[in-house]
């Protein structure tokens, strides 16, 4: 996959196609390099019952892979227990959104975001969260009249997210899965596009990293988030900001 | 959609892209009007347990629907109960493909084919049969040269399916949702490129039907099937007839 | 079994048995060759949720295989998971008896049929069905006075079921165990006692088949349904027609 | 059901049928007023994974009851969760087995008996454990020349059980739905044919109970199994003792 | 652990602490021989929906081992199926405590009792049993004024449990593992404060045994539960009787 | 609590209790504030299945909150699905072990540990790390005959772990469960004995948050982990260093 060539600070090549299917008012194809995912959104008048009667809405998400998606072929996720992998990942997507979120400005109104991985080759989660903007955003735009405020937004920054990583003792940007299993240190940034941190969650795989080292990979995925920022923004035209 | 300009006889307009996706050998995104459904093989050299030692292969398939492939979104499938209708879809393709397969021209070697569909609008289950059939043959170009005897065809003829009714008293060919929900008689017709039947389906809903209206019927989905076999033939190119 | 005298044109032995039990207002015991059937039903006046304050009725259908039904025992069907086979008959069998049914004479009633297998000799889902009709004649004749309009009865029309193959190169009626296992075609036709079509499901197992075949198999089905309907009508007695 | 003409020492009118199915070696359908259970048993060479090499076998029990059973039809019993009641009436069937079984007899072989409950009016575990003796006679005898000693007895006495109770303040013998809901103590005992106990299981039911009163529920329950086990011995002829 | 010592009519040591963990109303750590068991409680104001608009309460409990309760550790109860022996014992434990229970006294209300093993030596049920008054009465003093009537006790009586059974012979009190192990016969006896019966289950393990033994063997239990009787009502002081 | 009085960069009090049961060889009662965590280890000779004949061991933890660690009480975790929260915590304890593990030290052992939190005041999963640690060299001290070589350590390093976060805009260090829920920003870190990052783990709660935010709590947390290990150290004796 050539990955070779690319430079350690480069994110892999992207491509994000919206509107890929029509059955879904957000519908997001994003490819980072060998990884594929399909996002897809909309908004609908309704909340979970705990949240009724307050004026708020909600964001939610979920997550899977398509069993093809890997080589050689997983196991479909079904059957009673959800893979633990798939629900951390789930939650981040979904707690993510909601950090950029103005909830009250949705109304009673639930986003719902599906992220289905189509190619899996490392970093599906941040790719879901960079494409869930995206489809967030298109969605809403759907239900825009609808809103109690249509001139105010329900989201208050953009999303994107990276893996960083050390890889043979160096800090990598943008893992893929190769880079991914060899890692001694993984992280996954997610950040505004103001720059503010949303979540970071930085694991020693059997190792252990210093303050220093913690440096280096915020800076790197500071630099991703920029660029990935830019290319939402183009992507999305005058939609965004709203 | 504008189906409305459709003449009860024809097909939807069809389309279908293959190597859709690389991780798997077999991957064919089928779009058939409003429905899209991506189709991916491969087949690995194990078998289940209880056909061990026998020098055959199996085919087996899984279907699921994306939740945003429906409006409104629909519920994902997880969780201790697989609904009935998908269980009754995957194993009627799993059943359809060993129709035309020569298991013994497999080796021990398993064949998964998974139809996932992206857009839903009537059809996903023939659609994926269709589909499938071309993933299927992809799938075994790859692993052709570690079979028992690589100029044996492991698929004997080719496969495809199509939808037919009776909606406001008319049969009518390749049903969209709209006019699945209106039938009176819906019947899922499975045939071989030689015109051989694998599967006939056909259910009254809340509504019996007649000899003559199962003539119609059968002689309708002939055509459509014959109009499929040709668009996989002249998709497959060399690969078909292997 | 000594099923070997009997021609290929002809039903297995039945017996019937009416109010075998008497919990539930309909209950019976049905025995065809080696197959033996409990069916049960009642209805009570409860709809399905999405139903409710239409002001017709529903009807549903479970199906199970008591675990020494076969030879050897098979294992109780529990556990977080409901086999495919069981899903799919237990949906024809409420299907079946709703293609039939008028829902609105019903009113806002259930009516629930159970059908377990006490011995399997193979037929057991067309035995289920047969058994069935008398079973919900029974059970509805208990609420007749309930009903919206006591003079109007909730079934259009009677409904039998039986099984067809081509076992050896012929088209056989009312397969029983081992004739299904040796079929390359099998097909289960549901019917109307005035002879119109419910369902028909033709596979090919691991083959094929051509419309010659085809019109063989409805021919037989046809004849083997018009002697169920007989017998169905005579252990009815008064109670049906209605 | 006109059980009040019944004296409180006295059993329900008991009809068993053997041979009532054919797949099953042992099948038992027994009748006790208003109660009828399907004993169904085998007896097939193989033991639980923890028991292999040990030249022992084992016995084990599953109980269920058909919807249909009781009065208004209670759902089937699938899903993740089996009942609690379920679980603890198959576990007491097995255990009062093994108390009077050989299990070195039996070689490496698992009988397995099933209780299925076709009509309920109280007394439905103490019918099975009855019923399920004769049901394991008669599926031992059907391998008596595949055990390690023909002439060494798997089963080492005879089993019947009973249910008493206290209604209305005085003891009462056997007792039906509705008795068991208004008894303030209510106890099941398992007896083998020589009088020696099994199981005594009695339970005060929002309520306690004193010595006495324990007394004289043992003394009717030991009446009771005496008249059972002259009926099983009846039944059984010369089949038992072995 | 020197239980050899301990003469077969003697308890094992036991001693008792209330108010081990701070945010459950009852909360105590009982300790008899190497069996540690905590016992929780609290009293909700919510009946099941079964039993809403009556004015009565409702008294329920859970039981439960930690992993490492045992040597070697034993798996967690997760996933689809609850043990059966699990449900049993917690059935077992509700069902006692609404033996001495005045379901009106208490009002519309929950007492919810947890047993949580921390370490396991035998008795775990029969030690959840005492544990539990005593966390039930500190649990319902923690409402009282909230109770319909604060002075009409929710509580008739003190309740105990113990086990007995036949080791080697003999009658023994109090069973460790591998007394309960060794033993052939088996008895848990639940009694209250007033010395009458609210549970007997007494089990032959693979035996049988006389009605000379079961007297031995309720002589046994009525004097350990006279002693626990003394321990609980010091331990609770003022508290009890109410 | 009197929390109120407590310096937003002091821990809360302490105490920890080893061997506190004696069926596990590693079982430390660990109580920080309000919150209280039993944690238990131990190391069987048995590796999961992927893992075999590699020489190396394995570390896995699972993590569960008592119904009553809460008020009011919350529902037991059963049936099919674990809740995700939980995954995620037990997922990061055996991530977090397995981080200064020496797994070729271990041999071919896996070592479990089980954290099972029996008072609930916020930082559970903190002070389960915390409290593993100890188990973990206790249970591993109990094996280390057993170990391929005495003298190599299994664990590299100590281990420990403590919430931060800001709360009313200021940095605050081992949040109680009101302070964790008034946070904006909530942050786990886990640090060896030396200083070296384990894992990082800072999530705004439907906020975000800057870089010096992030250093100052990222200080703060490196102060609380100081003091953890001071504490771990003199609890531990003469058993750490090894």
């Amino acid at each position: 996959m050539a990955t070779a060539t690319r430079r350690s600070n480069e994110l892999r090549p992207i491509r994000i196609k919206r509107r890929f299917t029509r059955n879904a008012p957000g519908s997001v194809l994003l490819t980072a390099g060998g990884t594929t995912v399909l996002c897809t959104a909309s908004a609908l008048p309704k909340v979970p019952a705990w949240m009724e009667g307050k004026g708020r809405g909600w964001i939610t998400a979920e997550y899977d892979m398509l069993p093809h998606s890997t080589t050689p072929r997983r196991g479909r996720e079904r059957g009673p227990k959800i893979d633990g992998r798939t629900n951390e990942i789930q939650r981040l997507i979904g707690r993510s959104l909601r950090a950029v979120a103005d909830l009250e400005a949705l109304g009673e109104r639930t986003l719902t975001v599906d992220c289905d991985v189509l190619e899996a080759d490392g970093g599906t989660r941040t790719a879901s969260i960079t494409g869930s903007f995206i489809a967030a955003v298109d969605a809403l735009h759907a239900v825009r009249r609808e809103l109690p405020d249509p001139d105010r937004y329900p989201l208050r920054d953009s999303l994107a997210a990276v893996s960083v990583g050390i890889v043979g003792g160096r800090p990598v940007l943008d893992l893929d899965y190769e880079q991914d299993y060899a890692a001694s240190v993984d992280m996954n940034v997610v950040m505004t596009g103001a720059g503010r941190f949303v979540e970071i969650q930085g694991t020693g795989e059997e190792a252990t990293f210093t303050d220093d080292e913690l440096d280096s990979l915020l800076k790197l995925a500071r630099r991703g988030i920029r660029n990935l920022t830019a290319i939402q923004k183009q992507k999305l035209g005058r939609r965004w900001p709203w």
